[in-house]
């Protein structure tokens, strides 16, 4: 047999097995090998062949996990070494996934890849709640930003993105969440809708729906942590279960 | 046989028939009724029952096309009728897809509905392309806008991206590249790379990849037009035949 060593990187969705694209799941059943990543559902495994390798490479608490120049000399050595690889990531990999670094990594070795992109959580989680990203009216566009860059701080670019019209999905930012709402408040947006969501497209999904003033307590009350998506606009008042704040706040405050 | 009446709508992906999810599929199976748009893979409509009715509701060149208001009727008067609807509809359909409003009006007759993501073009068609939206370094954050406003204008939005570091998205946009690339020059920014990809994931594929300065020549060339995603900003010098602006043409200029 000659080895023909290819990766391909495959969006895995928001988190229900079956939001992978056929295309996807189609070449998770030819893998030799497969890596996956912590916001992977496991279900999907089950879609590989049944003696292919799945190697875990993602980070979970109180475990080591790997550096992504590990990450990418394990894709590069198992293609060498038994041929197909599949790299399975959460969401669409190439949205904060770090894909690109993957796919280059591999070229510099001159081996062939491939990307099928998958549903983006930035879009699918508020969408499964209700709430769309833009809506005639309300919004004309919508400014997906990282909640943790790599040296662990909120993108300057939420600064921007506040002072603007565009609706802003946060990934990863949950554990920033005060900071975020410091951002908007100050900005004299306390009222503005906004929406978070953790385990979207899973039995395991909760969401917190309020403005800027009341979301900090509501995600507490609601005990809700990563990973989760923050969605801030006008587009969240869409939201079935969206409440302004009371109108007696509303007078106080005018005051 | 006791009529449910249920509305599904389901993101069909940008072009290639094997990027709609596999719980797409299954509920298009059990279509009664399908209604799709022009962006849609007709492929697609054989994976609905083969006596299911297919109702094509999109725009195409000279013909007349249904407005919203009746797609909306259309739909819940199908679900009325016959029962399980699919609203099948290019891309996501809550991204510029007029998705909420179907399900809103659907709902004014307590219609049950439910949504199924689709890979939304605005990330994938780029990602085909070797295009990553966000990468260490280049961006941390994606904005996506619509090139065409219900009154036929581009978003103002765009005024405020050109200024920003994040990744310019443009759905929609195409017949206003003239326009579009004007802003970035007024904003200084000729030479900032972009690119434009017609047909996106399907085998009509076509992009053209070059900077502000030189892209509307390159799309004349290139005969590109119609439905197309423009990308915008550092991330694509990223693509593989990305060329920056000849170094004597640089020279020329800061002279």
């Amino acid at each position: 047999m000659v080895l023909e060593p290819k990766i391909t990187l495959i969006g895995a969705g928001p988190g229900d097995a079956e939001l992978i694209s056929i295309k996807g799941a189609k070449a998770l059943a030819k893998a030799e090998v497969v890596l996956y990543d912590a916001l992977v559902n496991e279900a999907l495994l089950e879609m590989a062949p049944e003696n292919s390798i799945k190697i875990f490479v993602g980070k979970r608490a109180g475990q080591h996990s790997l550096k992504q120049q590990e990450i990418n000399q394990l894709l590069v050595d198992s293609a060498l070494r038994y041929g197909y690889v599949v790299r399975l990531k959460g969401g669409d990999p190439f949205v904060f996934g770090r894909g690109y670094e993957e796919i280059d990594f591999a070229h510099s070795y001159n081996i062939q890849t491939e990307v099928i992109p998958g549903i983006s959580s930035s879009i699918s989680v508020p969408a499964l709640q209700g709430i769309p990203l833009t809506h005639r009216g309300l919004s004309e566009s919508f400014w997906v930003i990282t909640g943790t860059k790599a040296n662990g701080e909120i993108s300057n670019d939420l600064k921007v993105a506040v002072k603007t019209k565009a609706t802003v999905v946060i990934l990863m930012g949950v554990n920033k969440i005060k900071e975020i709402v410091e951002i908007y408040k100050n900005n004299g947006l306390g009222r503005l809708p906004v929406a978070i969501i953790q385990n979207g497209s899973t039995p395991k999904e909760k969401a917190a729906v309020g403005v800027m003033n009341t979301i900090v307590e509501q995600i507490e009350e609601n005990k809700i942590g990563a990973p989760a998506i923050i969605v801030i606009g006008e587009v969240v008042s869409l939201h079935p279960t969206f409440q302004p704040i009371l109108s007696s706040y509303e007078f106080v405050d005018t005051e």
